[in-house]
């Protein structure tokens, strides 16, 4: 499959850093943008983010090999409704939600015959929001989630693969429940740890505060309504996550109430030498310093 | 008070700092190192942090007007001991443990009529350990935070914080209580959840970590035995935390369950706000970027 046309729906950071990188990367694409901003839409233009825009989805999808959904989550059902019966025969649709099942369930159930769903998870981003702060090299070495089903069309599978390739991405597959299970331990917990972890403070101990609790907690400076949406729709999954951390730190109030100090050495000595040898592995991955 | 001997009592990452430092700050002031690795002493004397060591605490002390303790907490109880007949009359003993309560009370109970101690806790530092990564510049800009009580010595505690001020500190003072009990919010607790977040993971979660996750766990990549120390010695603060945080999941665990989107909503919509405040200060303050 050629692509030749790409549709990206949401213009922000991501579906802007999707149109930088795919120009540089894929000779003579065509990225047609779509947002309800009209002024986002420009700029994307003026940064060569995007070569144009359509304020309806139905234009914006007109004739894509592949159309990518940028927007939050939230917003999916909606706009597959819109596109259905817009799609040429054999494009392919994709997205960046980082839950999976529900969105590869409404993809696969919504979209006509000979047209193909296909998750992924592009694992880049940043703090940052808007157009403005778009780059091509978001993509460089990160990780890209795919999540095929028994539905999954082969050929748009290996289609949508090569393209996040092409942007200098790393892939592996893993079924929407494993990606929602695993991204619940690693990424929805850590992210609701920080956001209580910052709440809890008091205005004195926040003035204490040094590198390391902005480190933790930089993670927490997310949009609300954006993660909203994640946690929500992984709500099993981070409750039991949720429950993990408790067991945890129970494990830990037991030996401080127990006065268990090599054993509380023992404890933290684990995580010290784990988060070592992580460090040493995303060095080499993800060539950070 | 004019400081012309300083001994530093552990020459690792943080007495090696305190000796350059002080060498570049100070004209003509005469570094002692004591340590019992011959190797890191030398070592020490090769890249400047001390002038010369002694193997003995009680040579190490002699003549000195400031004496600082960096050794992990757990030694402060014998080195004070050893000291004690030692110390010139005047001279002032402070040192570099992050909890402050029992090291004040051991300070202030054991050293003779005519010494004088003062807490403080420099709030500068780095996961690399040894004496090859001390830096003169370690301290620009941090918080040092000094901990009188009702026996301080005036003229002391102003020469401590006039010290710490010379090597590029903000200073501030805080009675030992409320330092603990800050600090166990602010940095305790954050550590003991980034050691169980890291633990709990699988390891196909960790295979997923992204710079997030990197960022939320980096404290907990610090030494065991260094950190159990702070832990169990300030255990009752840490449990109060625990219990804290404990409660905000309790929350998230209620917005969750009864999918209360908008709530959840704003829960982290404060976390956001407040987190974006926090940086905001802290980047003029640390002149981080």
């Amino acid at each position: 499959m050629v692509i030749r046309r790409i549709s990206v729906l949401g213009v922000g950071l991501l579906g802007g850093s999707i149109g930088l990188a795919a120009k540089s990367a894929l000779n003579g694409v065509e990225i047609v943008g779509y947002g309800h901003r009209k002024v986002t839409l420009l700029r994307a233009v003026e940064i060569g983010a995007i070569d144009r825009f359509a304020t309806k989805v139905t234009e914006a999808v007109e004739g894509a090999d592949l159309v990518i959904l940028c927007t939050p989550v939230g917003v999916f059902e909606g706009l597959v409704g819109e596109m259905a019966n817009s799609l040429k025969a054999g494009a392919v649709v994709s997205d960046w939600g980082r839950t999976k099942r529900s969105v590869v369930v409404l993809g696969e159930a919504n979209l006509p015959e000979g047209v193909h769903f296909v998750g992924s998870h592009p694992m880049a981003g940043s703090e940052k929001r808007g157009v403005e702060f778009a780059r091509a090299d978001l993509f460089a070495n990160a990780l890209c989630i795919l999540t095929p089903t028994v539905k999954t069309d082969k050929e748009a599978l290996e289609a949508v693969e090569g393209f996040w390739k092409g942007l200098g991405m790393r892939t592996t597959r893993l079924s929407p429940q494993e990606n929602d299970q695993l991204l619940a331990e690693v990424s929805h917990l850590p992210h609701a740890l920080a956001a209580a972890l910052v709440t809890l403070q008091s205005e004195k101990a926040l003035n204490l505060a040094g590198k390391g609790f902005l480190d933790a907690t930089r993670i927490a400076g997310g949009d609300g309504a954006l993660w909203r949406d994640i946690l929500m729709d992984n709500r099993d999954n981070l409750l039991a996550a949720i429950a993990e951390l408790k067991k945890r730190l129970g494990e830990l109030e037991g030996l401080l109430s127990g006065e268990e100090r090599e054993e509380l050495a023992k404890w933290l000595d684990r995580a010290a030498t784990r988060r070592a040898k992580l460090h040493e592995q995303k060095l080499k991955e993800l060539n950070l310093d």
